[in-house]
């Protein structure tokens, strides 16, 4: 059961996609001693106008 | 205050999305003993590209 | 892979707490029409210093 | 570190945004006695069918 | 409904958690323009070793 | 800014908490191009009478 959630940029490449979930995966297997299948992984995919950093918004930086 | 946030897939039919949400919110108000106002219910709708199960994206498996 | 996480305040009797998971179960089962064994559900306890409502600490309500 | 995610309706109006961030990331600074750059904020928005309240969809009342 | 969930180290101090909640829930008044009574604030506190930043646990740091 | 965050049982091992917080963050940073010391990770720990699985707590699981 355990699930990774990621809040992140959005991920155009899907291969890149792709190798993100196998390898949170991964890492999840090997901490818990589980079977791969009882991993969820769920990624959020937030734009620069919905996340703030030190105050400011992403999209008003550089 | 009880909130339910339910990661799922999108439902379309509006209906079944008013059931879902009377149905959680129910399941709660007798859980707790509180009013039915005070349980909020939260859909997060992922895309097949979002989710992995397995090490795999969902929109890789069949 | 549906997941229903829900904040709220500690449940202390375990069949209260059995009660809850498999009605929240079933309602995801009815809305999704997934079989039963993929629907996840996960229950954060919060202490009354930890939630605030209408600006207030819940600790400090009645 | 601190991670402030809001779980709202859509804010249009960028301004409201930006000053929503900066007084949100103010107040975690003060509580936490930490420097400002090390504050998170992620605005969810979520549309009137996603939520429920009472047990009754947003988009159904009023 | 506004909801704003911190997730954040421990504040020990409770006149320090109230203001924090107290100021949180008047941003979110401003941004949404709803009564104060619709916000609920959910303080989620990590141990530093359940926080890792740059690849590594807060409880390795300084 | 990424933030990964895990709901899964309790990591009592150290190292092994260490390890998957470094893995996580890696699979991270090749994801997204982005410098190490930007991507959090969060460990939410949940006890087996908090977790429930086609329905039933897993505590109730052999």
């Amino acid at each position: 059961m355990p699930i990774i959630t990621l809040e992140g940029p959005r991920i155009t490449d899907l291969d890149r996609r792709r190798r993100l979930i196998r390898e949170l995966t991964d890492a999840a297997v090997k901490a818990y001693g589980l079977p791969q299948e009882k991993i969820i992984v769920i990624l959020h995919e937030n734009s620069r106008e919905q996340v703030g950093v030190g105050g400011e918004l992403l999209a008003d930086k550089d």
